[in-house]
Order: C-alpha cells, then structure tokens, then sequence
C-alpha cells in the first residue's frame, strides 16, 4: 500500500478520458436530498435568497412527509400539471429535494446533524464525522452576492475575505447546512468584503471537517 | 401555529411563479460535497458504475486534501488545462465534489457518517438524526440500469420491486452514500427485478429517516 503523500498525486487520468460506459450515458444527476425541520422557512432561504424555484413537489400524508425540489431554474420553464411537472423535474441536473417529515417544525432548536462538527442527534453530543459537507453555488461575482446575503440577514460562517481562501465565502441554511458561494469563473478578491474584512492578511486556512 | 396536517397542505404555490429575485438570475446549483475515505475506490464508483467523468480536480498537499470534481458529463467536453477545466466545472451543474483528507484511506472500517442511522463517529454508538439522505440519478430504464449494477457487484439498499416503492431503487457507494436510481420519465414497473423479486405483493414503504 502506497503512503498518503504518494496517493496524494494519485494518477486519475483515466478517469478524465474515454467514453462514458455503455449504458450510462444518458444518466443525469438529478439531485441531493437533504432533511429540513420547516419547509417555510426552507423554501424563503432557497427560493428568496439563493433564487432557486420550486419546480415540484409530492405530499405523502399517509407517510407524513413532504418533498420539495428547489433549484436554479427559470420559471417559464417549470409547465403545468403533476405529470409534467415531474418529467421537467426528473430531467433537470442539480435540483435540492428538501424532505420535511411532519411535526418536525415544533421541535426546539435543530433537528438534523448537518454533517459539520456538530452533534445533533447523538446521545453523548460527541462530534461526529460527518460524511456530508455542503452544497455549493456559483455566482457571476462572490461579493456582491454576499452584500445582498448581508443584507437579507443570512448567516455567515466565511464571508469572501476571511479565513484563508479568499474570494469564496459559506453561508448557512436554516437548518446549518453550508452553502458554498463561487465564482463562476476565474477567482477574483476585491479589496473589503460585506463584513468589511480587507483581503490582505487575515486567518490562515481551517480544515473544518473532522 | 398550525398543526402538522394543515401544513402538510401547505400553500407553496408562490414558490412556483414569479420571477428570480434580481441577482440571483445567473446562480447556478453547482456542487454536493461529500467526504470519502479512498479517491480510488470512489472514483472507480462513480465514473464506471455510475459513468461520471472527472471533470476537475485540485490537490492541496500542504492542506491535506483532494478534490475530484465528478459529473454524468460527455467527456468531449471537457476541455484541457486546468483554468479551462476550473470554468468548465464551475458552469455545470449538479457535480459531486470527492473531499478525501489524506490518512483515512488507511483506517479501519467506514469513517464518515452517511446521514442515514448508522453512527461513525460518535462516541456512545447512538444513532444520528442525520440530515443527508442521499444523492439521486435518473436513468432511462430503471431495471436495466439496476441490472447492470448487479452485474457489477453493486450492493443494494433497495431492488426496484422491492419495499413499497416499486419502480425506484437505492444503491450504496464506497462509504455507503446512498444513491437513488429513478427514472428519467414516468414511473413503470416490470414484474421481476434484477433480485428475481416480483412487482405484486412485497413489503410496504419503510421510512429510513431518525
């Protein structure tokens, strides 16, 4: 067995190349399905702030829950009707299915673990290693983007100048899940960010996984 | 407050219509980041099984850590040099972003949490009201994509007949991510899955959220 540090510039190559296999290559990757306590205030933050749109959603009062699937899209594309709402959904990459299991949103404080250091759930509130990191967005320009999720009140764990990779920031879901903010292009700092945080000096990089 | 069954109806119809908020025209859903323990084992899982390319990656020695940028891309399309992969990448949506931290690889057993009632992690073994629950691909045949997973000695958290789902089945990927295989149009059924099991009769649904 190789040591970390030769893994480390593992040759992946293969992986860039060749055909797609036979039989795979009209898969799509539809979506990432996370837990929310309170559909409302999950759909104000993905479709208020983020700009998402809702372009289905199934209730299964038999089973008590409901899933929503939220994402980018332009709302004259999303059609009319159940079954035609479903084949858009089903063939649109990238959509968020927001899964509310009902009487969740009377619950106190947080519901579900989101992956990062934090201990929901755990009868000993040990941290755990949480195998789920964060969605992420891309956006024509990080900063400014963060000046109206300032201003919307959102929570910030990493505005674009703090910490030690500058030019991307994290902001928080209602339930904590992370929200990475990208640059759909190249990098670029500018010089104060929404919390006023100059790009020169500052914090060196954290490894916020555990 | 209202009770569970009136929000179960909620009305979310506003969520559907109107137009993005102004700025957030041109966001895109770009990533879902998980943790994995080996890059090999997860690349060979979702470029052959699943027939995602690597369309990016970024090596962070002096950080400890990987990230392979992986989608159900053409490999036509991805262009050489890494600045043009970077655009690429951070234009297409719905990409899985492979976080490997140097070291797990060697460790026993599973190493991160999945989000679906297993524990790595905690101290006291005791389950996690996980937040994660899965990714999900839409195929064009449910039962020949399932098919071919068998063949290719995929485990199965769920056969397309099997549970009180038919139609729809979970795969499991190296750290036990949960995969859902949908398919790309309306739901059909076959009489027998790739397990021999039938489509009349079987289990009822099973909720697998905490």
């Amino acid at each position: 067995m190789s040591s970390s540090s030769d893994f480390a510039s593992l040759d992946v190559s293969r992986f860039q190349t060749g055909k797609r296999p036979e039989g795979t290559e009209d898969f799509i990757m539809q979506q990432t399905m996370l837990r929310i306590k309170d559909p409302v205030k999950s759909l104000e933050f993905y479709c208020d702030v983020l700009g998402f749109r809702l372009v289905m959603y199934l209730e299964f009062p038999h089973w008590g829950f409901n899933v929503y699937f939220v994402c980018p899209s332009n709302v004259s594309d999303i059609p009319e009707g159940q079954a035609a709402q479903w084949e858009y959904c089903m063939n649109t990459p990238g959509t968020i299915e927001l899964t509310w299991n009902y009487g969740s949103e009377s619950e106190e404080g947080p519901v579900y673990n989101t992956g990062n250091a934090d201990s929901t759930g755990t009868q000993d509130g040990a941290k755990i290693k949480g195998g789920f990191g964060h969605i992420g967005i891309t956006v024509p320009d990080v900063y400014e983007a963060c000046e109206r999720f300032k201003k919307l009140g959102c929570t910030f764990h990493k505005t674009p100048n703090s910490g030690g990779m500058k030019g991307l920031a994290f902001i928080k879901d209602p339930d904590g899940y992370l929200v990475e903010i990208l640059p759909r292009g190249p990098f670029v700092t500018k010089s104060i960010d929404c919390d006023g945080i100059p790009a020169e000096g500052g914090d060196e990089y954290k490894d916020n996984s555990k």
